[in-house]
């Protein structure tokens, strides 16, 4: 290994091939779930340098482990407990290259933190919508390669779709200048499409041109009482209809997940404690405050007449706006100060949502009795976060280590039998790696292994993440 | 091959397997650039029959050509001039298999045509986008294996934007269950991506769900004259961030291109004569026609102002709006009309393309004295339909053979110098296949040819087209 780890250092320069001292913010997954051990962090900051990092790997025979922000759920980004993988870091790669004002794109390295990404966008003029709770920390190479979701999908999609163009390094070595900005190109496979989302396994990412948007004139939010989730449905479909594309989000929150942030964080303000759910609106309007404002009270009254809302608030500025997003955004910091919990990111089609709810819910109470179910959802994109939450007072730990597979097994099984997905944003990693055969199909699996094979013979890029 | 016969005969019936007669239905492409001999034409009604034609061809070793409605412009789905390929017509599977209102979601077959299934859609009172030249004869599942553009990309994404999930046959004559209609799913590599646009070289799509829209309340149209492509690019900008999603539409045509509609069909109104490039601009609102009107008026005002407009009318009606829309769609006719022409169908940056088309239009006037240039474009998705007509009185046929190539590297050369593709929504073919290594970066084309070989390793699936 002491050629590597020379061949590493002449590549990035030797300050940049750690492997003494503390190297926990690589080696240890996000939520703490997995502690890993690297033979060396590289961290190159350029292309070039990438292509002659993975280029030493292969002729060593030693893989890699792509890396961003290191903010993944499923324990995608860190090494195994072999000391025998190399952590590539893209952090140093932060560049924004381009503007392009006339064609609404931007250009920047993999290692960008998302914010900055935002921040850069809107200097300029423009939006850059992929917006999540990790945006001041994770970087938009991480974003791509797990095809990362968030609070503006309903809208402007996951990142895939707001990517164009991507620079790659091959698992040879070689560059792949995919940088193109442009909205139609037929000239062979999506190539792009199948490098987002393949969680480093297929080729490294380390630049991508995106899609622009043009700032809206006003962004309105709205807080609403819903007495069933059926009846968030009807308020989602009531809402598509009148706003268009102007609905940019629709977020869909259990009164139990509420009453967490009630009791854990008593200085926010949390509306309608009364109803079984409440629903976060957003509404962006290219026209004015004015017209968001009568159009979303229009809806809202349809609603109320309609009977899908019992009681509703539109947020009269910035403050209350920003208010009520942090309320639903505490959810999950609340939960974990309630205890450990069993989570789930899944997604079933918008349409079933009712139905897989009032069914998984009384499967749970009764294999599970006590269980406390900590559900909300990005509604719109029919994405559940459903966690299962120890019973009041139980030790969290204990069910976790009792409980966890069951549960799991209980809710995929479900998820399965309503038609979704088993991660609808979160992707594979190692942490659903073994979990993925029992849910999808043999054909498409086989698919993947045939071109993990091809693409990546040696099997050096990110081996035992989403494919085993 | 008797045996072959045999065993299709035995998959989809003796009456769906065409060796005798006229098959120039099957046989001939579209521009009628290439005529071929099919072994036998096989129309299987079900995706297990089409399972089982791949199966018994793969056996033999004989390649197959699937086929939808037979409209593509690239010559990729008619059989070469050997007799030895069996053309796998998708035409009988044509049903709407679920409509998801919940869901927005559509479920149909693939041979399913595109105007049925925009029909099938509106009965539901929804929107499915996707709109071409060729949508009463099209199939969507030609639309999805070239990623079909059209005119509303702009807003509504190419085909495969507008697809959740497939259902297809892989080489080996599996089945693959993808008929996903979720809007999240981080379950491993996108396949579904991969297989749009593939042309039918990687699988055979038997079925796709797909994306609907709530049906806007008005849709209007306006026609604005426009002084020159640097003005058509600075209206585009107002209109996206004055219409933000609204805006559905946006098509710039240059004045020789509308000259032939007038002089070939004199019937039709064509605004604006004297104005170099004139522009069409649909605006879809989700709240009354009056909200719309106002709206596109404010906008024209504004552009008026700004002087990248010189006039403009805005339809009145239903009719209105579709005569300006048949004067667009009509420059293809009359450029046929006019004569035979040499056709480009490039996109460059948005922001490229007024200097990609003065300088384009500066080297084809130095270097092919007296031709005219028929361009127009879908300037929102920046592709542009570049086309190169013979000086006025010449003879087209010898002009073609005289210039084609020539004229062909010219503008390709120039489409790659500024960053664009050599095939914007028409695909590759058989037409462009031996062009495209030129302009395709060698790095992506050896992962096609690896992930070509990965999952049709016997290349029997429409071999020679898109890579060779």
């Amino acid at each position: 290994m002491t050629d590597l780890v020379e061949a590493l250092a002449r590549a990035v320069g030797p300050a940049h091939v750690l492997q003494a001292g503390d190297l926990s913010a690589w080696e240890q997954d996000w939520r703490k779930r997995a502690r890993g051990k690297a033979l060396a962090v590289v961290r190159p900051a350029s292309t070039e340098e990438v292509a002659q990092v993975v280029r030493a790997c292969a002729q060593a025979g030693v893989s890699l482990v792509p890396q961003g922000g290191n903010t993944g759920l499923s324990v995608g980004s860190t090494p195994d407990d072999s000391g025998t993988q190399v952590v590539l870091s893209l952090q140093r790669m932060n560049r924004v290259r381009a503007i392009d004002p006339d064609n609404l794109t931007i250009t920047v390295e993999a290692g960008c933190v998302l914010q900055s990404l935002q921040e850069a966008a809107r200097e300029s003029g423009f939006l850059f919508p992929l917006s999540l709770a990790a945006e001041g920390s994770c970087t938009i190479g991480g974003n791509l390669a797990t095809n990362a979701g968030g609070t503006q999908v309903l809208r402007y999609g996951n990142a895939r779709d707001l990517c164009l163009g991507l620079e790659v390094v091959t698992a040879a070595g070689q560059v792949w200048e995919g940088l193109s900005g442009l909205r139609k190109d037929n000239t062979g496979y999506d190539l792009r499409d199948l490098m987002v989302g393949s969680e480093g396994t297929l080729a490294v990412i380390t630049a991508a041109t995106l899609k622009l948007y043009p700032l809206p004139a006003a962004t309105l939010t709205a807080w609403a009482a819903v007495p069933s989730m059926e009846a968030a449905v009807e308020l989602l479909n009531l809402a598509r209809a009148r706003l268009g594309a102007g609905l940019t989000g629709f977020e869909a929150m259990g009164q139990f997940a509420l009453s967490l942030v009630r009791r854990h964080m008593p200085q926010l303000r949390v509306p309608f404690e009364h109803s079984p759910w409440c629903v976060l609106l957003e509404n962006a309007d290219h026209e004015s405050e004015d017209h968001a404002r009568a159009q979303f009270e229009a809806l809202l009254a349809a609603a109320l007449d309609a009977g899908c809302v019992t009681d509703a608030v539109v947020a009269e500025n910035l403050a209350q706006a920003q208010a009520l997003w942090h309320a639903r955004e505490s959810i999950p910091l609340a939960q974990s100060l309630e205890g450990l919990n069993i989570k789930h990111d899944i997604s079933v089609p918008i349409s079933r949502i009712p139905a897989f709810c009032a069914e998984t819910g009384e499967r749970l109470a009764r294999e599970v009795p006590g269980a406390r179910l900590v559900n909300f959802a990005h509604l719109g994109d029919g994405n559940l976060h459903y966690n299962v939450q120890a019973p009041a007072g139980g030790d969290p730990a204990r069910f976790l280590r009792e409980h966890e597979p069951q549960v799991n097994t209980l809710v995929f099984d479900q998820v399965q039998r309503f038609g979704g997905s088993i991660s609808a944003e979160h992707g594979i990693g190692s942490l659903k790696a073994a979990t993925l055969p029992r849910y999808k199909s043999p054909v498409a699996l086989e698919m993947m292994r045939a071109i993990k094979r091809a693409l990546d013979p040696q099997g050096i890029l990110n081996p035992g993440r989403v494919i085993t």
